[in-house]
């Protein structure tokens, strides 16, 4: 459905140096004749009818009608109750996985150079059910909800996600030797979806020791899949492998919409200096274009921002540079 | 109270590798005129009146009659319902707080050359806490518990150690932006404790955020004090930093008790066959000696084992290297 015409494409500056950046992605689009069609919102938090703050109603009415976005970095509000913008819109599309690839990419010196691992990540419960109680005075439960139902989908996710990108293995990462109900029943989620994937070898290890192997050794690994909590570790974790969240890609995959967002800060000091560094929403952008079958476009302009990266002339301050945010666009679209 | 004369010390060699690299650490004891005499008990499961398996009467009389003890690795049974004795003794004698140095040394290459973090682990409740539901077919809830107590003697310990150690900095890792109320409770517990040290300096960090600062940076980090699991997979990740499980001690104290372990595995491939490593379970009882003040002893014994590491001429496999475990030992007691 997604193979041919022009895409009507959400567009979530965000804040900080948001817009500088999504203007970077979109110049390049712009240069790389992709077929898309932005569709710009706000997701500045408002008070809504329940008197909560949360996502305006027309950002989400263009998400649901578009099912696409991309989505710079948000302003997480500050004050009691407040929930993150980034958990909201994960929740409110259903957007049940998150898929960061972290990839060494040349050019980009870390100690690690054959890392190219992808964290699936369970995106809508586990230690993220927001469900907590003081049980007394001094004592607070906090639950951890693993269902069956979210537990096969991102397993089956995983396994669709290896196969299409010729990954050869996933493997699962849980502590079901502490708790056995639930991350049990993952675990065994994702065992029952092994056997539909002769093809994809899969493997069980605990959180704790995939920690140790993966700064290690990372060619251990390949694809990852996880509950939610151990997702939003593990994927810090490679992204600091290959140089951080300014250089890696994240996807929301859900069954009917899909976010790509950059997830990293906003860096209020340096926005609107055209300072900052694209390549993290670059990235996610590509992958968005890989999600709309567009992957032509995507690899051309994946090689041209690994080119830049790699001859390393035009890089912005963070990787030790002295290019401006268009500058390194420029050089980028100069690829193209 | 521990300053003088000789003290008794419950010995648990463990199986797989652990009688030889307790017999190794006893050897190195002696040499060094260690005013130590060891109680050797057997930690093998056994059927208890309740119908459980579990630890051995005997084995935990020793320990409350010492109040001490080192311990090599336990072999997990495998079986439902069934308990890691690890676990098992840590809540039999309340050992409350998890202690993982991770320093790099000398002759042991990783891509690291900077570390020097201290991993303070809750050892007592958490995502460790048992309690677990299936709510209806299918859903699951586990519970994390977070009591006041236990993370106010924690964050306690953790000020009092840095203080001791003379370190400078103690971060409080948490996820107070996701579970506010546990990892909130946590937090406000380190900050009060924080306010009576004010010459160490506190921080709070997100356990994302430090996976990833930690293996770009390690020197960022000092003294890390943190919940259950967070711990669990901290001190892996720093453990993997500076050569692994086979070289980082732990220690598990109580308020009535410490045990010092190696938190490695049995390695039944190479048991039996002098070939093993005992430098993990040696710097965990040089930790005891500390622990029982007696610094000399433990800063001399460190020194001969650091120097045969940097040598690097009786390394055992593991290391890259031919001797046997026994030579390894050999090697340390020469340099007493
Ligand atoms: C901002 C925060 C709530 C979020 C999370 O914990 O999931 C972030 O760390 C992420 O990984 O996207
Ligand atoms: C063996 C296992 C139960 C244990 C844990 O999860 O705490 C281990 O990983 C550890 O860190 O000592």
């Amino acid at each position: 459905q997604y193979s041919s015409g022009v895409r009507k494409v959400t567009l979530i500056p965000g804040h900080g140096i948001g817009p500088e950046i999504t203007v970077a992605v979109q110049k390049i689009f712009e240069a790389a004749k992709v077929p898309i069609e932005w569709d710009e919102v706000d997701v500045t938090a408002v008070r809504g009818p329940d008197g909560k703050m949360g996502i305006p109603q027309k950002a989400i009415d263009s998400v649901n009608a578009n099912k696409i976005g991309l989505k710079g970095p948000l302003m997480t509000p500050v004050g009691k109750g407040y929930r993150s913008l980034n958990l909201a819109l994960r929740k409110e599309f259903d957007l049940y996985a998150n898929v960061r690839p972290c990839k060494s990419m040349e050019g980009i010196k870390t100690l690690y150079d054959n890392v190219d691992v992808v964290t699936i990540r369970e995106n809508t419960e586990g230690e993220y059910s927001g469900i907590e109680h003081e049980i007394v005075d001094g004592v607070v439960q906090s639950i951890k909800l693993i269902t069956e139902e979210a537990s096969m989908r991102v397993a089956e996710f995983a396994f669709v996600f290896a196969k299409e990108n010729k990954r050869k293995k996933v493997t699962a990462v849980h502590k079901a030797n502490i708790m056995r109900m639930s991350d049990g029943l993952f675990l065994r989620c994702c065992r029952d979806v092994a056997t539909k994937y002769p093809d994809i070898k899969f493997e069980e290890r605990y959180l704790d020791t995939v920690c140790l192997n993966m700064v290690q050794d990372p060619a251990k690994f390949d694809v990852l899949v996880m509950p939610n909590l151990y997702g939003d570790i593990m994927s810090d974790l490679c992204s600091g492998l290959v140089g951080g969240l300014g250089l890696t890609p994240s996807g929301n995959i859900g069954k009917n919409g899909a976010l790509f967002e950059s997830v990293h800060g906003t860096a209020p000091d340096i926005a609107g200096k055209d300072m900052a560094n694209p390549t993290a929403l670059l990235l996610s952008a590509i992958m968005m274009l890989r999600h709309l079958k567009l992957h032509e476009d995507a690899e051309r302009i994946q090689n041209a921002c690994y080119q830049v990266l790699k001859e390393g002339k035009a890089l912005t301050g963070d990787l030790g540079g002295t290019a401006k945010c268009s500058e390194f666009t420029n050089a980028i679209i100069s690829k193209l």
